[in-house]
Order: structure tokens, then sequence, then C-alpha cells
């Protein structure tokens, strides 16, 4: 039997670049992709979650609705809530740590969630792509993070489930170039924090983003106003 | 400015309790209470939850739409999925550690959302009522449990929640006897795991209530089957 794994696929840079990685170091791999839509301003990201999972050829690609996350911490947090996301620019080092567009606890509902589908399907591993962030230092994006949590789900002794991060010691660039490797098509993937037609540039996901590409020496496939 | 604290409230007999039993040690404390709908077979516990939310007094009472991990777990779960709820004495003696109503990875779904309130609204403890089943094991109602779910939640240094689980060391018959104390108003709670009109009585819910109550030596005030 083929081995089977669960991955969190937002659509943005770093989940669909692990996507395709996965895919391409083992072509068998049964892929079940999760997307996770908690109350964000758009739904572009899901989009492209769906165009990539189909373009890896994932068993099966589920839109799970968890608006009542963005319900729950829109009072937390600009990405949820009803303030406007800041431009990069606007904020401020001491709040690096965890800015206004972090979402409380957002990874380890999203982990718990996608733990709770692996176990209910037999499936014992969960991949997400937490990165080694070049301006950020989200605490459930480290590695003491995952460590913790496989620690915690591993006292569930009949179906221990293990989380892997195998991006968390990887900047965006260095994710970038493992994706350009996997000849990810990046023109289809939102990043953007705000609502609009066009990527903005300026959020701080976009700022980001648009750095790795440059260091990468590669054009952005995606327009920005 | 009062102590605020966020509890996870079903309406069973635990959870109104402990609701209880915090009102009780303490008249000032400013209580936020979630109610989970996560797909069960039936609503009466969340409107269980709501009387007895009120009756408490507490400041706010979320009914959460969790339908997705019901539809996630489905697939392993008679709580949540198609498969009938079997009687206790239906359940043999080697799945008394995760018997067929065990609902994959529940109660770390559960405490990651209500961390993410307590987070976004500034609060830094979130109680719930595991405590030490009569017949069962469950993974996520441990002392383990909680301990390294505080680990991992301590690594958040901006805004550390901590679980609390104060009935942890007790049986369903040592809950029962402080709910008396607190004069909890049990007609108002429901255990029963099936969706009939009247508490069905032999499901495992069941027993492990009306055992209770036959051990502190009070008749359960619901109608049964």
């Amino acid at each position: 039997m083929s081995k089977s794994v669960v991955i969190l696929l937002s659509g943005g840079l770093d989940s669909t670049t692990l996507l395709h990685h996965l895919r391409r170091l083992s072509p068998g791999l049964v892929l079940h992709a999760l997307t996770m839509h908690y109350g964000q301003k758009h739904a572009r990201e899901t989009v492209c979650a769906a165009w990539q999972a189909a373009a890896a050829q994932v068993r099966a690609h589920h839109l799970v609705d968890l608006a009542c996350l963005g319900q729950i911490t829109a009072h937390g947090s600009t990405l949820t809530g009803r303030r406007p996301v800041p431009a990069m620019s606007e904020i401020r080092e001491d709040q690096l740590d965890q800015p206004p567009t972090y979402v409380p606890n957002r990874n380890l509902v999203f982990l718990s969630l996608a733990a709770a589908y692996a176990e209910a399907h037999g499936i014992d591993e969960v991949f997400y792509a937490a990165q080694q962030q070049d301006f950020y230092g989200y605490w459930d994006c480290t590695k003491a993070f995952q460590e913790k949590l496989n620690s915690l789900l591993g006292l569930n002794r009949r179906a221990p489930v293990t989380v892997r991060a195998p991006f968390a010691d990887l900047d965006k660039a260095a994710v970038l170039k493992i994706g350009v490797a996997a000849e990810v098509d990046y023109a289809h993937t939102w990043t953007c924090y705000r609502g609009g037609e066009l990527a903005c540039g300026v959020c701080p996901a976009c700022v980001e983003r648009l750095a790795a590409f440059q260091r990468v020496g590669l054009p952005d496939p995606l327009a920005y106003e």
C-alpha cells in the first residue's frame, strides 16, 4: 500500500512549494491536502490551493470551513478583524515577533485539525510549511513548537501522528529555490494579506515574497499594484 | 480589574459542574464560555450549555460552529459518523482506551481554539473538565496531556495561555459531589451520546453518569428511556 500523508496547503508560496516538493520526492505518495478558510479577507489563496492540489494530483483536497477561528480572533488580528492590514513599513521593530497580522494560535488550531483528520483516516504524518521567516519570529513556526507538539501527540499511543516541517531551517529564498527545482508555477499562488485585485506589494507578506524572488534572481510571475 | 477565564462548556455533567464550581469559588470571576458544535448527533447538550451559562452569569457564551471537525472525523468515530453509538455492553475491553465514541484529537482541537480565543481577548487561563474517567483512558484527558500542552503554549512568550483541568484527579462521582455542593441543576445537563428524546441509559456516557449518581446516592433528575 502506498504511504499517505496530510499536508496543510494554504495556496501561498511556502505550502505550495512543500506540496510539489513532496510530490517530486515521492511520485507514489498519496497526498491529502487541507486548506483552511478561517475568515481571511479574501479567498484568493484558497482558489490557488485548489489549483495546486489538482496540479500535484492529490488524492483528496478539502476546503475546511473554519470561519469560527476568524470570529474568535477578530479581536486580536488584522488578518481576521476589521482593522486594515498594515504595510511592512508601518510595523515597529518591537512588533516583529508578533505583528498585527499574527492570528492567535493559528498553527496549533490548523495542526490539531490536520492531526484529527490524519487519525480518522489512518495516516500518521502531517506536513506543514513552517520556515525560518526573514522578518518575524512567530512562536508557532519554530522547531521547539514542532518538537513539543509531537511530544504531545505521541501520548496518543493508538494513533500517534507526527508533524513534519521540512522547511523549518530554511528561509523563504531557500524554499523558493526548492520550488523552482520542482517546477512550481508561482503564478497560481497568492501571498498578499490584503484583499485587492492585484497583490499590494507593501504588506509584510508581499515584501517578504518579493525579497525572496529578488534574492533568487527571478521575476515574480504575479502582477503587483 | 476582575480576572477573566475561558471555560469549555459542553453542557454535560462535568463541564457544567466546573462552571458552577468556578462561579462558587469566585463570584467576581469573569467567565467566557465556549460551546463547540462539531457535528454531534443532536443539539441537546448545546441547549443545556446555554441554560447553564445564563445560570452562572457568564460574561459571554459563544456557540462555536465547528462542523468541520465532524466532517473531518466522521470516518473514525461513531459520535460524528453514520454508524450507531454502541451500548456500553457492546464495547470490548480492548477498546476501552479508545472506544468507538472517541472523536480523534477532539480535546486538542477544542483547547487550541479556546487558547486562540483567550489570547485574542487578553485572557491567560482556559479551564476544561477532564476527569479521571471510570471506564476509559482517553489520552487527551490525562495530566500528561495537560502538562505537555501547557509546555507547548508556554512557547508563546507574549501571551502564554495555561490550560487548567482541576478535576483531572477526580472520578465522575467526586465531580458530581462538587456539583451538588455548588447546587447545580442537573436536570439541565445532557450526557447521552444518542439523539433520542429521552436519554438512552445504555450508551457508555449514560452508563457512566448513572453509576456516578448511584455512587453518590442521589437520583438523576433526567428521564431515561
